[in-house]
């Protein structure tokens, strides 16, 4: 019996929205979001916050609330705002996706409810792993509250938790529903959280876009801390999130089956670093030291000119970024340690299957993919950045 | 700040393949679905096995064993097979999915590398939810073993399991890598078993194709027990795997976003019926049976005419199905009871979202949705068919 190919090809479409106090009663936006889609009016909702807001935005369970029974026709909470602590460590533990999943099933949520969850990068990930799998499938809304969530993890279509020690082992593919950006949210990040998002523009911008490079660079002073620019700031997510919306879009491989990942620049080392430190490092602040390294390579590889290395690195300092942590070099020279930092190597290809691909930079703006590396030369990028940051101006 | 609108479209393609003895060495099929595919020479392959098989197929996983090191130059098993007892009762235990996540970390499989899972749809589900949630999903070749998953579940897009009593509560629209069905498996199935796959197909016949249906009638004898016939076994399942393909891909709904589900004709009382079974009826069993009762029904409602209603009945009772078991009317009055057929209507529609969609019938060949049902003329007939059940040559 002959066989049968199956050419199966699955559309999905996202609004991301950009606004500011997104639970006033009187911006409708979260309303329209639901309100057209919803096959039973009011519609099921789940609302999941991020317990680390609740510091600085301590009535924002009740103003949730308050915006629900404001607009009662669209929207009906299921239950109370679920609170998930923030930061990478919640999505070492099952106990909250499982819980989830526990309230999911209790409150009757189905396939065209949805689950709405307020917070950072971290928090997203885990509701949204646990969205994703319950019916296999609930609608997810996010409403990402840092510069790192709304310009990146949080526009894309990607979610995970942590097993086993590995960072993201369990996770899926599964487009968002609808993503709204709260710019007021960014106001109350502290200094790290709100520069911690400035990597992944860095990096997007190094890979892609030249011209927005140059925006960082020359805004470097009003993005940084202390001057914490809002308007630039919203400048920066925005073009950030549209890179990286566009390169899902038009890579022509949105749920990753080839082997190459083109936006995970800098991000080999970043991700043991987050590990080695405990993720005590942001992801973003890894991210800054990963993409540091990279360029360092590259420019040690004779890819990338002496001139752009410098400004690249001069650039990240001057928003604050650290470009070296001693977890770097501690295990450098034993390749089977497990706290070598060259063990991110073969996790990062673990992760993406296949042979290793690493993108490098060949100029400001455009990267280029290599599937070895020479890790002497990396060694000897780690001394330098760790040289560089035993200067005076950096001590 | 203008609102970004994000549309991708996500490519699948895989290949079901029709076989006899798999793990036959000189059986190039599972050897040339991953050679030119693995980026790596040999491929990761974990195959997982339904404890099941192994009563009358003791040597499978030597089989499994000696096929990979006849092959060696393309497949490396990276454990010994991991055994996973069939049936929907497996699915209720989460320990199994745990196991396979902590093989999966343990033996560094990437998302380059392959789950092979050899068994019946349980199996095939449980599998196929660990393997597509880990790494964000690892490739799954399915090897189905049954009549209902070759024809059915085996070659389409979903896993899962079962959680907080509710039938895959956890899953995920994951197609697979390929599907390679064995037809040698089906001669040592039981009787029951051969028999469960023969509902979908009469399922998917009369909704979608009045010559299928003639086909089924024409081999009625056939294909029933005692007689077995292994040749219109296997154009049955081709037909049906077909047919069923055909709708994945052309309903522009491949991951079920929208209210309707035509392939779930019969379904909302054959989950509940499993359920109330304990899951002592097979899924095909319980499927005969809401097929017999949505036809009774559409019957009943002046939709499908005498003439048709019977011959469907009479196809289904000689094929030496059931169409009456007494979990049917045990709580038929009382709406509210936890083990009302008529609390399935409700789990039917959570579980899809949004309005209640029910495949009736008006031809044989022709289904058509309703969003309302009469819940006296279903009790109506689930009586019907419990005094067809009691003449006498069906007592």
């Amino acid at each position: 019996m002959s066989s049968i190919r199956q050419h199966i090809s699955v559309p999905f479409t996202y609004d991301v929205h950009f606004t500011e106090h997104l639970f006033s009663e009187r911006n409708e936006l979260l309303r329209k979001t639901i309100a057209p889609s919803s096959s039973r009016k009011p519609a099921n909702v789940l609302p999941v916050v991020d317990k680390g807001l609740l510091t600085h935005h301590p009535g924002l369970p009740e103003r949730i609330a308050a915006y629900a029974e404001a607009h009662e026709d669209v929207i009906w909470l299921v239950a109370d705002p679920v609170e998930v602590p923030g930061g990478e460590a919640a999505k070492n533990d099952p106990a909250f996706v499982d819980h989830l999943h526990e309230v999911i099933s209790e409150t009757g949520l189905d396939r065209h409810s949805y689950v709405l969850v307020v917070g950072g990068g971290a928090v997203l990930d885990l509701a949204g792993y646990a969205a994703a799998t319950a019916h296999r499938g609930i609608r997810l809304i996010r409403a990402p509250t840092t510069t790192l969530s709304q310009n990146d993890s949080g526009v894309g279509v990607k979610n995970g938790v942590n097993a086993f020690g590995t960072k993201n082992f369990l996770g899926t593919f599964a487009p968002p529903y609808a993503v709204l950006s709260d710019f007021a949210f960014l106001d109350t990040l502290s200094d790290r959280d709100w520069r911690s998002g400035i990597a992944e523009a860095i990096k997007v911008a190094l890979i892609k876009d030249e011209a927005f490079f140059a925006f960082l660079t020359d805004h470097a002073d009003a993005l940084a801390p202390p001057r914490r620019d809002r308007e630039a700031m919203e400048q920066l997510v925005y073009r950030c999130a549209q890179l990286h919306l566009d390169h899902i879009a038009t890579s022509g491989d949105p749920f990753e089956m080839g082997m190459s990942r083109p936006l995970d620049f800098g991000h080999w080392s970043a991700h043991k670093l987050e590990q080695l430190t405990d993720y005590t490092l942001r992801h973003g602040e890894a991210v800054a030291i990963g993409i540091a390294l990279d360029c360092t390579y590259s420019h040690l590889a004779g890819l990338l000119s002496h001139a752009e290395w410098g400004q690249i690195l001069e650039v990240m300092e001057a928003m604050g970024f650290r470009l070296y942590v001693p977890e770097m070099d501690a295990h450098l020279s034993q390749p089977d340690h497990p706290r070598c930092l060259f063990q991110g190597l073969e996790a990062f290809r673990e992760h993406l299957g296949g042979e290793l691909t690493i993108m490098l930079l060949e100029a400001i703006g455009r990267g280029v993919e290599v599937h070895d590396v020479d890790r002497s030369r990396y060694r000897q990028a780690v001394y330098l950045l760790r040289e560089r940051s035993d200067m005076p101006e950096y001590a």
